[in-house]
């Protein structure tokens, strides 16, 4: 492997200051338990002086399989009116008792003599004197040097100053912080190519934030330009637009670059532990997320899909198997038998490309989308009506009727009752629940008549459910598309199901995910 | 302003490669009249020789307000077998009647031979060709040099060929694109600035892809080094990752470095083009999204809050109004009222600052966005809720109860049935109505009760509906937001409803814009 880079993860620090991050301290301990298995360096788990509940997650963390010396904690310089033994900040930190701290410090020669109201040569003591103390005190001392780009810009020299009163200090990395996301990528690298000559061969680290979108390649310039040390967040989670995404910054140096960031073998679990993350906070995953995403590696053009067929790389910048993800050929025209059969593989439908009901396949898609269909996000459903029409699929049950009653008084809360007729193995049954609209009425009767035959049933969930109108121009009358996104403890499934009324076109795919489910299940037991 | 950097907006051809995207021919002209608006130079409609369906947007551009001059259509290069005479695909281009088309061409020398089968002087006698051939017809003949940067590395010299039989054929301007997105930003600078030494003042572009995450870096970088043109789509949308984000592009470009993309005065209506095309493809908007997104001037952190107090640019980049987005306190929405005042006056109302009713409309707007409304595309609600809380607001009717059947038995077609009740001055009117689904139903029942007393009524018509689901992670609990459009002989408006029961959310919005209708029709006898 070539040059080591220190990935230093601020997720459970910075990355919860994003607007819709939270997470627990169970959640918090489950995230550094992943980053540490994951192979990053360090795990920033707070900001102890800031936050008081911080201060539980150190605690907690110390009880779980992660070793010590990965996890940091922040915090600032010391006041100015104190010295670090008074200083409550200072002291919070040493509380937590991890062997990596992490102070910021101004280089901003404004912010000192307008925040701070000190003089500018008060603030190189404070910097000086705070990581001096804490490098008596713990392992390591790293020095975010706040607005340090801005500031390098604003006066050279004085942020020079503070970059030399750290480095006097002998704090273990200098993090060159670009604290409001607005510098652009020659900046970066005029300027550290400038610093380097002051700073030589110090050990300097990165921190950048995605204001202008360039804080994953603001990262990777800063490493190509000497940086040895990558603050960032998993997904990019953070403030206003977020930190620099590790998800694609691991990657890139590693793959592009070959630097040392995370242990070779590990760097195929980065798709899991970007869904494992979020899946923990409960937010979506962006689909096109680099590297990572359900449509990074996805392909819907028919001169990329054909070219694809020839020469994976055409359209693919690596192998997606890398970052444990994989290919995928989109639906959205299937007018092509290859097409179909490549699509049959990829499901691990073993299709003999010379069986004529292949062809059955290929006129009941063109029907279907005619119609509205799409299967694109909706694979479950199109494995489904390949085995139905291949004759390949035994139905677990009959549906018989449903029918759904909303109905709204003035002052009272709508209500919304369904009823379903179902037979499974000859014996009927019909059943009624509530919810609180339609679909979810339909949803909860339909598992309720199941779950005695089925209990399995129990284990699946609905993540997501789509709506889309698609004649536009017609208003009501529109044709309705529903596509709903199940998931049980192993894997996540999409299915699709149209029709003008929506209950009926979310009640097909509500069957179709139901059945999907009962099909896996079957399959792994057999 | 500084040197004039083309925008070329691929929306509505590459950006429709995403997975997700989807546009009627009514949305993507709709965008076309945005972006022309909003000041881009040319607009890519499709690819007429690849997608028939692309042709029908392009005939019914011509009869839109967006000037034929701004309007660009794609295609590739002739067939190795064919004259650009015979090829269908030219001819294809040609057929749309637009002033500028951009042809795609092979760079890296491996496709030539393997994907084309044809020598590596044959693709160089296509490239030149077809240009050549295109110019005399058309005004503009863009060259888009496909997988230029892996082509380059692949074999440097016969790359540089490839761009000289596009120079020799006078292309207006020679796009490099980084087709499978793979290219990191230190070498585009690397191979720009040698491309440059044979290129020299010849106009050259760039199409970036995003599955490093840098295709904004990129696209920044190589405008820096010599790019006059950048081609990429509004969000970000296209295949895999996406391509480079106009949105994010644009910013940087104008207000970092002063280029001149889209008129000064029109970058304040950067937040509204992205906002209006995501809703025109029922997408979501990223919360996150650099400059538009609506945390992008968010401040959670105590530290910047009050930071922020003291001198916004501390962590601002630039000022979030430049791009018509807005600070954000979280935790303590200070500015409420002028907010509100400033969205009045957006919707055309004339509203008195120092009226106290205001903070009623504050109050009332708070709680309302917290259930999740959003009034971006439903005006007439935001115009109906200002109005009712502000008491100048006469009801034409009281909406007392409503019930919707929907049924369906085993191979019969669904049934919907609604009933309503409502009074109007002093009288009840009770009745039923069947549709085909059950917002249909339901509206058919509304208009039936209400048409006796309102015949303006049989004037009006729903002319779209869409669906959100707001609260994903909770499959059919989630609450759902109801968008309808609706039209009369002179106007379009758009409603709201939000509910966890899709039906209700359906009603809301129905309502609103009934009564708005009626509102309008009385203003106008006044």
């Amino acid at each position: 492997m070539g040059r080591r880079v220190e990935i230093y993860d601020t997720t459970l620090r910075d990355g919860t200051q994003g607007e819709d991050v939270n997470f627990t301290i169970a959640d918090k301990v489950k995230i550094a338990e992943a980053l540490y298995d994951f192979g990053v360096s360090y795990i920033e788990g707070g900001w102890p002086g800031s936050n008081p509940r911080d201060i539980g997650f150190f605690n907690a963390v110390k009880k779980s399989n992660v070793p010590d010396e990965y996890i940091a904690a922040f915090g600032s310089t010391r006041r100015a009116k104190r010295t670090c033994d008074s200083d409550e900040n200072i002291q919070a930190l040493l509380e937590v008792e991890v062997p990596n701290l992490t102070i910021f410090g101004k280089t901003w020669d404004l912010h000192v003599t307008e925040a701070l109201k000190i003089d500018l040569e008060h603030n190189l003591e404070l910097i000086n004197d705070s990581l001096s103390y804490l490098k008596t005190k713990v392992d390591k001392a790293f020095y975010d040097a706040e607005h340090f780009f801005d500031g390098y810009k604003a006066n050279k020299d004085y942020a020079i100053k503070t970059i030399k009163a750290a480095m006097d200090a002998k704090a273990d990395c200098i993090i060159l912080c670009d604290t409001n996301g607005g510098t652009m990528p020659e900046e970066i690298t005029s300027i550290m190519q400038e610093l380097i000559k002051v700073t030589c061969n110090y050990p300097l680290g990165i921190h950048c934030h995605n204001d202008s979108d360039c804080a994953v390649a603001n990262s990777v310039i800063a490493v190509r330009n000497g940086a040895v040390h990558v603050q960032g967040t998993v997904n990019g989670y953070g403030e206003r637009c977020g930190n620099a995404n590790l998800m694609s910054v691991i990657p890139n140096l590693q793959l592009k670059y070959g630097y040392d960031c995370v242990p070779a073998e590990k760097l195929k679990n980065l798709r899991t532990v970007s869904r494992y993350i979020n899946e923990l906070g409960n937010l979506k995953h962006n689909i096109h997320q680099p590297y990572v995403g359900r449509s990074s590696f996805a392909h819907k053009g028919g001169v990329h899909v054909s070219a694809i067929m020839k020469n994976s790389s055409t359209y693919e910048h690596i192998q997606p198997e890398m970052v444990g993800n994989r290919q995928r050929v989109l639906l959205s025209d299937l007018s092509g038998k290859s097409n179909l059969i490549y699509k049959a593989k990829d499901f691990g439908l073993d299709v003999d490309s010379s069986d004529p009901k292949i062809n059955a396949v290929v006129e009941s898609l063109k029907e279907l989308e005619n119609k509205g269909f799409q299967y694109e996000g909706a694979e479950a459903s199109f494995e489904l009506l390949m085995r139905k029409t291949m004759g390949t699929f035994t139905p677990f049950f009959d549906s018989m009727s449903y029918r759904v009653l909303d109905e709204k008084k003035t002052d009272e809360s709508p209500l919304a009752e369904a009823t379903v007729m179902l037979q499974v193995e000859g014996e009927k049954e019909h059943t009624a629940a509530q919810g609180n609209g339609p679909v979810n009425a339909i949803d909860n009767a339909i598992r309720k008549a199941l779950l005695k035959f089925y209990p399995n049933l129990a284990d699946m969930e609905l993540v997501d459910y789509k709506v889309r109108i698609l004649t536009a121009g017609s208003g009501t009358e529109a044709v309705t598309r529903v596509l709903i996104e199940s998931k049980d403890s192993e894997s996540v499934w999409g299915t699709v199901g149209v029709a003008t009324n929506i209950v009926d076109a979310s009640y097909q795919a509500l069957m179709d995910s139901i059945e999907y489910k009962l099909l896996k299940d079957k399959e792994k037991i057999i």
